[in-house]
């Protein structure tokens, strides 16, 4: 069997609900909410299934689906986008990015990632035949260094792989940070695929601002986007991705591929979902950065460090003044089994050299649950 | 970009439907039936949906559909499955695929493909770093040259890709083919994919019979099935392979890092349809049968050379006699822009050298839709 799949674990979003499951502990761990998304969007992917077709719809998204990305798109950042041949629909975002490394990367290529990074990146890249050069950010500003950035372009880069907003580390990037990436990917002719997925869950009126919005970048910029986590429907797994014709023609190919297409009345539900009005993406960041000071001042009563949290719907802890002398594996396995709370070590996102003193907890989670899990925490310590 | 996937053309499936709709033809082309599945079965999904909760499943499927997988295995083909190490769900037949080539092949691996072949094997094979090994079977029996299989095989062959039932040959192969392949496996140390999605797709009371069940290969096949064409619901995507634990296992990192997961809902409603007893499932290959003679007759009274068609949904008609003096591709063509009425060329099933003298029909269609394909072949002809 292949050796890059083969060796690798379980990953440790699906290896901590498991363990919720197990010992019936508040999943505070992989990231999905527990109160599904909005109940119109649901109904009119009911009536699709019910009225149909059921049937293939074109490879490259529903036009309903690709003509929402396309306005949302001009609506949120001002981007002009053909939905013809522009976008593209994707069975979720892991898929689109499987899509945009294996389209664009090949063997000799090296690709760019920042870390911590999302467990599927490495494998994805060096199944690809790509070598991916890590970069590191640090907590708590998670900050770019803008001379290690520099230094790891060289004549074998082919693309950064940018999430942003940033799991785990709830970080929206700075204009300064993405002014250099961007002037460095045109300097050096390289791709960067951009994983979005959190664009809309940003709080304190801050604004993501694309990458794709920088000089230059329109050209050579794939922008994934992901229902899943704009409407808080993680199950349904429809991904969607901007870019350039002549890169989204590569892309398609390998969709063509990997899935070949994605379930019609899902397309057509989110594509409604998308035209929502503003009200809709105001109370979901609002609703959510709620939640993040329910937890975050809950953690901090505890005696927790909490990291700033500026996007996402994850809370990142600095273990290391706590005594609990553990790693943060350890501590995350004692706090599933005794504690009855699942989190989620932040070493699982970094490929080597891991910091292990950092715990993510999830919380976009109903108010009673996050209560409920502070309460475990303080019986626990 | 990607040298395999760039070079590729839209699959030719896309490309017929797309003609088709661009002509007002009638879609005899892609596969997919032009009446939805069983109204249970979608109401079932539509109440998922409904009721929620809508997140991530577990990343192996839902256990109710993993259970009823393994239990169809029982049931079908008296195959003993443990559903919950030998069974897992993906997004298609095609992510299925996927799936099973990234997982097992590295670069530098041979695996044997029988031609004529569905069209994601060759690139996916290739975008895997192995090197296709092809094998190719004639009309009109499309009978397996089982001295070429045996020259076929080396000592870097990794596995063999086999589709049976076979599309678009529409061959059940034969219990003389299976063993000997069975035994080619067993004695090469091979692993074997088997794309069996048309699995319930056969006609004239024969049975398929999974490679699977052939001595020695319990432990070395993984077996992909369908719910899009076992159900009629081709845009749902749901997919299953089952195989041994050593197996799934490598297949489940693929997964997890390609699609991860798969939408619960639709995974539990295409549960609740495999347990359908007999009269469904006798049912739909007995209404394809006669969707079968109906168009082998009327394509035969036309004057076409009609081929066997023991399964899938899928006649192939050999035009050498018919005095077109074009190729395949000419023809189909011609076909969708001045009969209205779009088919496949079969030569888009070779990698190479391909025979330009066969024509696919797709005859899952509504009898009038059928009789309104015929007519206009008679006028156009
Ligand atoms: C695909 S499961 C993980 C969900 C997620 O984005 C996370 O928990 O970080
Ligand atoms: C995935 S589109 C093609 C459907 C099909 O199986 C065929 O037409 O052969």
């Amino acid at each position: 069997t292949n050796p890059v799949f083969t060796g690798l674990e379980t990953t440790i979003f699906e290896t901590m609900s498991r363990l919720a499951m197990a010992h019936g502990a508040v999943n505070l761990g992989q990231g999905f909410p527990d109160v599904d998304g909005p109940e119109d969007i649901r109904q009119e992917a009911a009536r699709g299934l019910i009225d149909g077709p059921n049937q293939y719809p074109p490879m490259l998204g529903v036009p309903a689906l690709r003509q929402a990305v396309a306005e949302a798109n001009k609506r949120f950042y001002g981007l002009d986008v053909d939905w013809q041949t522009q976008v593209i629909v994707t069975s979720g975002a892991t898929e689109a990015l499987a899509d945009c490394i294996f389209a664009l990367v090949q063997p000799g290529d090296e690709v760019i990632l920042i870390e911590p990074l999302y467990d599927c990146y490495l494998p994805l890249v060096q199944r690809a035949g790509g070598t991916p050069v890590r970069l590191r950010v640090t907590p708590p500003e998670w900050k770019l260094d803008l001379d290690a950035l520099a230094a790891a372009f060289t004549p074998k880069t082919k693309a950064v792989l940018l999430n942003n907003p940033m799991n785990p580390a709830a970080k929206v990037f700075s204009d300064e940070e993405l002014s250099e990436l961007a002037r460095l990917c045109v300097e050096h002719d390289v791709y960067a695929i951009c994983d979005e997925v959190y664009e809309h869950l940003v709080f304190e009126g801050l604004k993501h601002r694309p990458l794709m919005t920088y000089p230059g970048m329109d050209t050579r910029t794939l922008r994934i986007g992901s229902a899943g986590k704009t409407f808080s429907l993680t199950g349904w797994k429809i991904g969607y991705i901007t870019g350039a014709p002549n890169l989204i023609e590569p892309v398609a190919k390998a969709h063509q591929f990997v899935t070949f297409t994605t379930p019609p009345n899902l397309q057509r539900a989110v594509a409604f979902g998308l035209a929502k009005d503003d009200s809709y993406y105001d109370w979901l960041a609002g609703d959510l950065q709620s939640k993040r000071d329910r937890m975050g001042n809950g953690l901090r009563a505890l005696g927790f460090n909490v990291l700033p949290c500026d996007a996402t719907y994850f809370l990142t802890v600095d273990i290391s003044d706590m005594g609990l002398g553990a790693t943060d594996v350890e501590v995350c396995r004692r706090l599933v089994e005794e504690a009855g709370v699942a989190t989620v070590p932040v070493s699982a996102f970094y490929g080597a050299d891991a910091p292990v003193n950092f715990i993510r907890f999830c919380f976009c989670k109903q108010d009673h649950v996050l209560e409920e899990a502070i309460a475990r925490l303080a019986v626990w310590l």
